[in-house]
């Protein structure tokens, strides 16, 4: 179905393509969603910040393909684009990236703000560094 | 693993459960960005706007289980909330409502925005009228 969509060579292509950071902002909005509801037991919708995203992919292994100067957004685009990337080549589904996300996402109904912010960068960037081996 | 959220007896229930709106808004929005990326063949991120949704609803049976001077705000969360509901009990799956969308969603880079909106209006009510049995 997205075969022509995902025919990337290299992270940094992927990394780079706007069409798909467009697609995985919902991807990764919706998963932190069903993530936080899991973690706090209610449902709730949640927009994840570019600074959580940013955060999360800088410190792993795949940053060092991006210009050392680049901004929390594009950097966010990045982190979004990847997800996409993953999920339309099927290397990851919705349920594993809300299992993994919940499961370190230890936050209840008095963690700030800002603390969560932390605490959520942890958990993106821990999926992403054990899905990294699904990268071109 | 979503059993506790969705226990509800019947669809009023369901379409007044704001929790399932704020999941199912994450939902609807990613479904529909993937269905305009299929229809435009380039990716694409979009959100729907609630006019689009309530218009869809209110053209189905469902829409009696409502108050007539519903405001289309609520009216678009009783959509979202179904589609959470739907998809949390496992009735339908994503790749199922982008096949539907798409489908019958015959958009190109010329179509005005207004255009587009009843065109997905359509494509939103055809899309929960062939799921209406799922329901409780």
């Amino acid at each position: 179905m997205w075969e022509n969509f995902v025919e990337h060579k290299n992270v940094e292509a992927i990394m780079h393509d706007k069409g798909l950071a467009k697609v995985g902002d919902g991807l990764v909005n919706f998963c932190y969603s069903l993530a936080k509801s899991l973690a706090l037991g209610y449902l709730t919708g949640e927009k994840v910040r570019d600074s959580v995203l940013a955060r999360a992919i800088r410190a792993t292994s795949v940053y060092r393909h991006m210009n050392r100067r680049t901004d929390a957004g594009k950097a966010g685009d990045a982190y979004e684009a990847i997800m996409a990337y993953l999920w339309m080549t099927e290397k990851i589904t919705i349920s594993d990236m809300v299992d993994s996300l919940s499961e370190s996402l230890e936050i209840d109904n008095t963690t700030s703000r800002k603390k969560e912010g932390e605490i959520a960068a942890l958990s993106f960037q821990k999926f992403l560094e054990s899905n990294i081996e699904h990268l071109p």
